[in-house]
């Protein structure tokens, strides 16, 4: 479920058409825009009153439309060169940010792991800006993701694990070859599964080594040091 | 004012403290450790019922301890080398966030300009998990910034405005001498006053310009860029 003109203006940008439409009153010009577009697409479209959009709304204002999508996840490539791998975010905030980010960083793919907060609950979906429309999203077991690194990708990307200590310096660490940064959850970071599989493990060198980051941070600081790196390449 | 266990901590870990503390039944022993450290400083500490603690706090869950302190602006260094100035950030958990990034990344000295949130309201000091207790923090308007600028410092620090395109990137923008990195709010980003006088834009590279990060994201990858900057020197 999206709510609001942003997320309707990414789904039609994607070409991404809703299962099912409703806007009330409460709509912009600009909203109202993106709604013909899928007027022209044979998308079920009902409008209803405001009262009744905000009763199945989740947020307190809902712009005045809502759509439902069917989840289809998209093909990973078989060759990525950037993937990202959450394990076990459960804020939907930092998960939202972190696949906003993740979109912004060009990752080829993202891999949710069990025990993260669902990826398309409506809060999410909000946090992250439209990235649901256009990035490459799997929610898999470890399991699962060890059989797909096995044999989805010709060339198995290397996995990169961020540590809050005791890792290799991230900016030490080369990140220009294909590479899946694994984010871990707000609690306990990534799982001790991950850790065991892991290729490298990294670390966010900080000022004072008593502090942290929140994991969205952490994660975008480290999506954008890969996206660096290769820039600079 | 600030409620957690970990709050509490903070303050006492930079001897900070409360004007009061109240707490109730509803402590752990980790918290009341914190306590016990304060009752030896004569703060003025009083157990209230939990229900009474609770309509005080503006949390769900207050974790059983609240205090009142008393805003004392740290000092700024004369000589800094690295600050951050906020520029009309409105949003209460990005404003935290850049907080809590910005100690991370030891800045020493935070700005905060007219016009955006109120960087003491009980939502941004528990975004910022304490940063607020150690770091120098002045909240001041653009003229007042300037005079600072021209008095406080022996160095004026180079003024570096982050904007979403356009700038130089940031990667190849010299963060290495002392510099005052100025981060925008979610609306409108950088005020013209503020772009009027920086010494540089600066723009963080995406795959997909179309795409913008959010301003605790935007500034958090910024701040670490010139710690790396720093660190590989």
């Amino acid at each position: 479920m999206a709510e609001g003109v942003r997320l309707i203006e990414e789904a039609e940008k994607n070409e991404i058409h809703p299962e099912i439409l409703l806007y009330s009153d409460a709509i912009s010009d600009r909203g109202f825009e993106a709604i013909t577009y899928f007027q022209n697409c044979e998308v079920p479209i009902f409008q209803v009153a405001d009262h009744l959009l905000e009763r199945v709304s989740d947020t307190k204002t809902s712009q005045g439309v809502i759509a439902v999508f069917s989840i289809e996840a998209k093909p990973f490539s078989a060759t990525p060169s950037f993937l990202l791998i959450v394990d076990r975010v459960r804020d939907p905030g930092n998960m939202g940010t972190l696949l906003r980010t993740a979109r912004a960083a060009g990752v080829d793919g993202v891999m949710i792991l069990d025990g993260s907060v669902d990826v398309y609950s409506p809060k999410v979906v909000r946090a992250g800006m439209g990235a649901h429309f256009s990035l490459s999203i799997q929610t898999v077991t470890v399991e699962g993701l060890l059989a797909n690194f096995d044999e989805l990708f010709v060339n198995r990307p290397r996995i990169i694990a961020m540590v809050v200590s005791e890792g290799k310096p991230i900016w030490s660490s080369d990140l220009q070859q294909s590479c899946a940064l694994v984010v871990g959850g707000e609690a306990n970071g990534v799982s001790n599964e991950m850790l065991e599989i892991c290729d490298e493990k990294i670390t966010i060198p900080m000022e004072d080594d008593t502090e942290s980051l929140n994991a969205g941070i952490a994660g975008s600081v480290a999506l954008f040091e890969v996206l660096r790196q290769r820039w600079q390449q």
